[in-house]
């Protein structure tokens, strides 16, 4: 049964979650928080590479204060032995954990359902569903690799409010400001990988890093469609070892390409208050037989404001 | 003096003066509330063809419970005799008010202070400049005639995400849904004329009336951008007659020759979710050296959801 706290406890570990998202391919970017007596005793993400798991992070922070605390988790602890590590459900019955809470049942044949199971089992207060959509969105690359065997997909437009991303001329620094470029690092700091068409490679040389003060690290896998490139079509995807979330970064045929394939799953659209008129434009064909076929394929997710410019995020639904 | 419930009364005021934009050209649409001990007893505003002007109307609501009641006015009542009606500050002072609120002097030369100067002459408490950006935008109209020579023009744009405004087989019903689309109706009610191109009349040939019920008989103006039309360039709006805000309904051609000649006061910028890629561009050439050109011309005044659509509202800064 729910307590009316989950849901912000819950937040918390989606929280978490979010930090590891683009570094812990192929395992899930899990946020983990242990609460005692009202009180934060553990946190915990997955690491870089995938372990330690979220669970045994926070675990291990909380040390004795984990005994009769309630586990926040976004994903249900595993159930599967590795050679990699310990098992998270096992974990939390050792450390006398009195409740688990999870937003979504883990979909690993060698988990889902497993490790519910064995929490309830040894008497622990199991909860599961609570901020279930949000944490589909939280950890869309594990979950999309395992419903469709290939990484989820983010296509990046920066555009004028006339949907152009540079002039005739092919000047397009800069469309947005510092705020909106800044975001947008971030976001390639959240990807194990991103691509660009040939065009975009050859001719604008992008540098493609993470130009953001302590996180220059964390610059993903650079990737280029082309016939002699790392894809040769964006179908090519599905063989991305190691990627669970690849940002498509243009240009407007590689963005095409992409859509025209049903391989965008997220539409981050950054709009400057700016017409520019004639000019590239941010697509290529996408491959609409008519209008009709183009309306109900994107539902707004999120939109902020970035200095004077506007970032909205889509689903694609 | 200012009170504290000044902004307030203002505030109805303008929605009053609202119901007739695009109605009284020469005249200004101006609004109007009377209040006498907390409450509302007369109100007022411009009727089609400019007369009786909104402080006239008002009075003739409020009878003899004008006396000793405060004025809120969106502009400065006249002091200049007409054959066409009485004078404003006159009909104030003989109906005993004891207090005008103004929200912006009557740049009209025949005025300019000299009705604001009558009313305290006789006695009158009188306050200016309360909400006087937001009376600036509402009776826009008048204002750019007075200031500039010209109507007030706004150009209204309904694309895709991506800036695109028809499929390339020139498929475009619809972009937006029906409350995008209805709204922009209602701004056709508000106008006393729509400009199209000479591409988009004989093409699409748009009815370009108010399908709104009730609101038929507030068609606008129809006129056509042309070297055989109503006008051959965006220039020629000066010499409109009887047009004090114009809307630019396209093409792309049409709306590019207005932003090409600094002639866009306001952008209405409807946007449906949906990505179209190849297809007809919003804009054509606008004219731009380079891209810092293009920044610091567009400030976003308004923004609201209708329905899937959202529609966001500049001003040319």
């Amino acid at each position: 049964m729910g307590h009316l706290s989950d849901g912000r406890w819950m937040a918390a570990a989606l929280m978490l979650s979010h930090r590891s998202r683009g570094r812990t391919a192929p395992n899930p970017n899990v946020g983990c928080v242990l609460v005692n007596d009202g009180a934060v005793v553990g946190r915990g993400w997955t690491q870089p590479g995938g372990r330690p798991h979220g669970e045994a992070m926070a675990l291990a922070e909380a040390g004795a204060r984990a005994r009769g605390a309630t586990c926040y988790t976004t994903l249900e602890p595993c159930a599967h032995r590795s050679h990699r590590g310990p098992t998270c459900s096992n974990l939390l019955i050792e450390a006398g954990v009195a409740r688990v809470v999870i937003a979504l049942r883990d979909p690993d044949p060698r988990t889902d359902g497993a490790g519910a199971d064995r929490l309830r089992a040894a008497g622990i207060d199991v909860t599961t569903g609570v901020l279930e959509a949000e944490a589909r969105l939280a950890m869309a690359g594990f979950l999309t690799r395992q419903a469709k065997g290939r990484p989820h997909v983010t296509l990046k437009l920066a555009t004028s409010l006339d949907g152009r991303i540079a002039l005739p001329s092919g000047e397009s620094r800069w469309i947005t400001g510092p705020q909106a470029r800044a975001h947008a690092h971030l976001e390639r700091a959240r990807h194990e990988a991103i691509l660009v068409g040939r065009g975009t490679w050859e001719i604008d040389r992008p540098r493609l890093d993470v130009r953001l003060a302590g996180l220059e690290h964390r610059a993903p896998r650079r990737l280029v469609l082309s016939s002699t490139g790392d894809l040769r079509s964006p179908s090519d995807i599905a063989g991305l070892e190691g990627v669970d979330h690849l940002l498509v970064e243009g240009g407007a045929e590689a963005a095409a390409a992409f859509l025209r394939a049903g391989l965008v799953d997220r539409l981050l659209l950054y709009r400057a208050p700016i017409l520019l008129g004639t000019g590239k434009p941010a697509l290529g064909d996408i491959g609409l037989p008519d209008l009709a076929s183009a309306h109900g394929r994107w539902s707004l997710l999120d939109a902020r404001q970035l200095g004077s410019d506007r970032l909205e995020v889509y689903a694609n639904s």
